[in-house]
């Protein structure tokens, strides 16, 4: 039986388990991205993990996030960050310098390669054949010591295209029309592949925009085959002589197939507050826009920019419209500069930013209160902006540079015969790309470090002891369904600073929920949580595990979980045990609970079903699900520690298993 | 007797008093510029005044300080600016469009017209003639309405330029050099004019860098005479018809004279923490620098970037050293995009920023714990970066680029020595300024709005009634001496945010001296506040009476008061009464104090002494020390509430005094 392109890659790189979807697998991995916001913790966790160099082939650090630095923790970040990349290896990216995704895609990005990242944009240079998952930074941390990375095997699904994009339809409206038909929820557990014959008529920033998002679907990746277009990107940034040609086997069996003729594609648009809430722009038309903005990791490259920059060029955006371009790397910045094209969009009244994921996540030129935002980036739930209750459309740089200068949403076809002279930008691609600056990619060989640089918010990250016999302790907080890490660990931007330091940011644990917990749970030493249905629903972020790790918390019993904090849970150690409704109603705030038996000894034979005593009173019954590697996290403390006895016990040799 | 230069512009405007030094005048006004932070406040007073146009020449609004938009409180404002713009007749520049200081001057500065900022820094076009005074906002409100301004008639100052700065000296040289000599409070109650056979070897920007920060000697405002360089600049920026031929009379008499000799300069620089912490940069060479920032409204302007960016074509910042460079306005932006600068300077690692105030007023690019910045602003009191305890030095822009090339602090011209070829960049005007957008810079005929729009953050300007009979309440804070306005109202962003919402911003009143204070203020429906010596030094901010005033606090008894807080306490109805020490110490908080007389009364008679009883028990003596305008001020409740009867009464024509 022939493979798919996914199958290919991960049996290049597998260490571990069968093909089969929904079974574990292990894989090499050979480069890693992370950025500011995750990436301190990551380096924190290399550190405790005792080791001196980074293992993958490529390891790259950026700074996109945070880049205004509006606290000094940010600044001190950014440092702490140059300085473990020096001291342990990976290539630095300045702040300014661009979105990890952009500049991963315009210097490293590889065929065939598989990468994993801590950042849940990681898929974006599928559109060049490489596998590339977001993940949280532990599992990042693990891999750049050389660790495997483990995942059930997804189902692989064919995205087959056919025809050609008709003039003033993108690739953004690929990821649209998908989102449009699959919802958010379309890709869970699946890897996107795409084939047929549309794919050579896409260039590879098309195609990168469409793997980009494809994160929007809830997909583990997205991945397009390699071809002449690949060979020649590459070669345009100098780099052809890493190209792959790559492509599924003639007889590859594909879990279901979805075709899109591209042909048949017009303008779309996602409306306020959910990528798959898409429509044709032109059901829209005539609401008034107060703000655009043109950049993201999703359409901020050059070739994004440029046509906005056709479409301004000799023209005012409208008086009552503001509209800012945020370059997704400075090498795009420093393009359309050589070129003219940012001082033609300056004349037209555009405010050019650095690079930065800024807007995007909510950080700068938050909207208006009651005012509609059009934005070519991936998500536009509600108030990520920066402003609850807000109102941002997501759509192509063609689309939101239309709006910017009517005003108001318009099909940018019916805005060229109102004009009569505005012609279809398409897309076109720089002769040569230009490379960075010595000084804003910084290579581990020309490393300015070989230290750590921790400010005063730089904090250790903590390990937990191993398991021991006992777990008894006061019920802290009981808490409803549908907990989220947002409730656990709020990710404003006055909490988000802290990301850097456990000790501080545990402070703000369930805050949301009784802000007198994280005190109750120092003074108590710890204790366990209660919860209803779907706990720890949300982000992948591991502070949510880590933070009430931090303060002592040993098990959660929950009706039932969220998959990826469950898994944050087991690694960082905390017992995450399911309890029937009954016994959620019957427990109480302040009740003690203990765990009858040995825990230690049960969880590592393999028991599933465990007694607990509440109050010395009753006794129910709760269920551990969990697989023998996740046994053996919560026997170690959690995976940090499990991970580094490992280490330690193979003299620094990279981990068989996990 | 002949006339200063300042003489001959004030006896143009004059409309009350005499030119004696120290003596009260009152002055018409023709231009009026605001800003984003302290300008939501004038057009909210302007809009209680209840009038419908602006009576000056010109008015401009500018949106500078807040351009990153953290907040929707912040695009907010800068939408009800634009329709406050609109609405009554002002210039609206966007945000994004640059420093207010920067374009007006490009757009608007004249010579000899007079001018009023709501900004410190308003003295700038002093480099073209125009005699320009920073002021409090209700002081701008009222000139806009056609209202005089009254001021205490300055001393003029002669500062006598000779000769010609050598290679790697600069205006901002010439600056630092007399904050060297003069310290920050040698310029105040004074306006330094320029002359002397040095002055026509300074282009008007090398001008206008020197009186953009005069402000920091305490000055009232700096001017040069204007000349051929003059008009040369206005036609440059196309606006040679508005060139006047301004000198001082040869037999003009100065109160003082300094000279400076400009072949005797070298690069100088500011030690952290105070601009005039002056030595020559050869004094600290080496110290390791981590940021270098350029702009700001000194040295913002293209002919300060340019300098730079010739230093660093064809090299690399260092890669331990971040260099950001935030232009002072779009045109400055524009023409370096223009002509290649910007791509070079990205080339060589700089990362480019929108135009923006920021991170001179500590609004992004906070520099990391423990290091050095380097910036070409105009302060760097401590904190004001936004950490405390920065070490932030002032400079050129040279010797900023010298520094990020090294990544150390070198004199320039060392630099040069040990390079080979770096030549001197020296100064350079384009041959034409490039206009603004339409959309950018949107004149009042081009207006988009005709009616306010304000989010739910942007309440109305509270009015106070006239004085009546009586003032009696609980002494509610008995403070220290030097209460600064930082005290009574601080200005960090979390607070500045709230700056056109009084209801909101006052609850944060005094909060850094007893955060209970406006909470029992609102509960005892007011009261009087008591003070030791120099309460309310420090900034001009009018929020640090109008709030007290919001909550009810009808007098202040303090041993003494800062000039400029002791006007706006006038200004908003609370009457500052002085006190001597015993009564000081007697009077405790909590204490009922009662002024005995009539008190609406005694203050239009021009009663001085005053008698106040504390608790119906003892009785003190009280001094008021205010001007018969001053004194109509507070039985009127306030300026605003005056002006605003005054206007009635007049069926809207501009007032006769006050």
């Amino acid at each position: 039986m022939g493979q798919t392109l996914t199958e290919k890659i991960l049996d290049d790189h597998l260490v571990e388990g069968e093909l089969t979807p929904g079974e574990e697998i292990g894989i090499e991995i050979d480069q890693v991205l992370t950025q500011d916001t995750t990436g301190t913790l990551v380096w924190l966790q290399f550190e405790a993990l005792g080791l001196e160099e980074v293992q993958t082939e490529l390891a790259a650090q950026y700074c996109d996030h945070q880049t205004y630095q509006f606290d000094f923790k940010n600044t001190d970040d950014h440092r702490f960050l140059r300085s473990a990349a020096g001291t342990f290896g990976a290539h630095f990216s300045r702040p300014g310098n661009g979105i990890c995704h952009n500049v991963h895609k315009e210097n490293f990005a590889a065929p065939g390669k598989t990468m994993l990242g801590s950042d849940s944009h990681t898929p974006t240079p599928g559109g060049l054949g490489e596998l590339a998952i977001g993940s949280g930074g532990l599992d990042v941390a693990v891999a750049m010591g050389g660790g495997a990375y483990y995942i059930d095997m997804p189902e692989v699904v064919n995205v087959r295209l056919e025809g050609e994009l008709p003039e003033w339809a993108t690739a953004k409206d690929v990821i649209l029309e998908l989102l449009r038909r699959l919802s958010v929820k379309g890709g869970v557990g699946k890897v996107l592949e795409y084939t047929g014959p549309g794919v050579e008529s896409l260039t590879v920033p098309e195609r990168t925009t469409i793997t980009n998002m494809g994160t929007e679907l809830g997909a583990t990746t997205s991945i397009f085959p390699t071809d002449e277009n690949t060979e020649d990107y590459l070669s345009r940034l100098g780099r052809d002589e890493e190209y792959v040609e790559l492509q599924p086997d003639d007889d590859a069996e594909y879990a279901d197939e979805i075709v899109v003729d591209l042909s048949d594609l017009e303008p779309l648009i996602a409306q306020p507050s959910m990528p798959d809430n898409v429509v044709p722009v032109e059901e829209v038309e005539g609401v008034d826009v107060e703000q655009v903005m043109i950049g993201s990791c999703t359409n901020g490259a050059y070739e994004d920019i440029l046509p906005s920059a056709k479409m301004l060029e000799g023209r005012n955006v409208d008086k009552k419209t503001e509209m800012i371009v945020a370059p997704g790397s400075k090498q795009a910045s420093e393009m359309l500069a050589r070129e003219g094209w940012t001082a033609e969009m300056m004349a037209a009244g555009v405010n050019f930013s650095e690079a930065t994921c800024g807007a995007c996540i909510g950080i700068g030129h938050v909207p208006a209160s009651d005012s509609v935002s059009l934005r070519t980036f991936n998500r536009n739930f509600e108030g990520r902006s920066g402003i609850e209750d807000d109102s941002v459309y997501l759509c192509s740089p063609e689309v939101a540079t239309a709006a910017a200068l009517k005003g108001e949403i318009v099909d940018p076809r019916n805005l060229a015969d109102e004009l009569g002279d505005l012609d279809a930008p398409g897309i076109e691609l720089p002769d040569e790309y230009i490379g960075n600056s010595e000084s804003d990619l910084i290579a581990p060989d020309e490393a300015v470090d070989d230290e750590l640089i921790k400010g005063p918010n730089i904090g250790d990250v903590p390990l937990k002891d191993p398991l021991g016999p006992d777990i008894e302790g006061e019920a802290l907080l009981k808490m409803e369904d549908n907990i989220t890490t947002d409730h656990i660990i709020p990710a404003t931007a006055d909490i988000l600073k802290f990301r850097s330091n456990i000790d501080k940011l545990s402070d703000f644990t369930l805050s949301r929920v009784d802000d007198t917990f994280a005190q109750r749970a120092k003074d108590n030493d710890g204790g366990v949580l209660v919860a209803g249905e779907n706990y720890g629903q949300g982000s992948s972020r591991e502070h949510a595990a880590l933070c009430p790790m931090y303060l002592g918390i040993d098990a959660v019993l929950a009706q039932s979980f969220a998959r990826i904090h469950k898994a944050n849970l087991f690694n960082f150690g905390i017992v995450p045990l399911e309890i029937d409704a009954d016994t959620y109603e019957q427990i109480e705030q302040g009740d003690d609970i203990e765990i009858v038996t040995d825990v230690a000894d049960a969880i590592q034979s393999g028991e599933t079903e465990f007694t607990i005593r509440v109050n010395d009173d009753w006794e129910a019954s709760a269920t551990l699900d969990a697989s023998d590697r996740e046994r053996r996290f919560l026997a170690s403390g959690g995976k940090l520690t499990h991970t580094k006895q490992q280490y330690e016990d193979d003299s620094g040799a990279a981990p068989a298993d996990d």
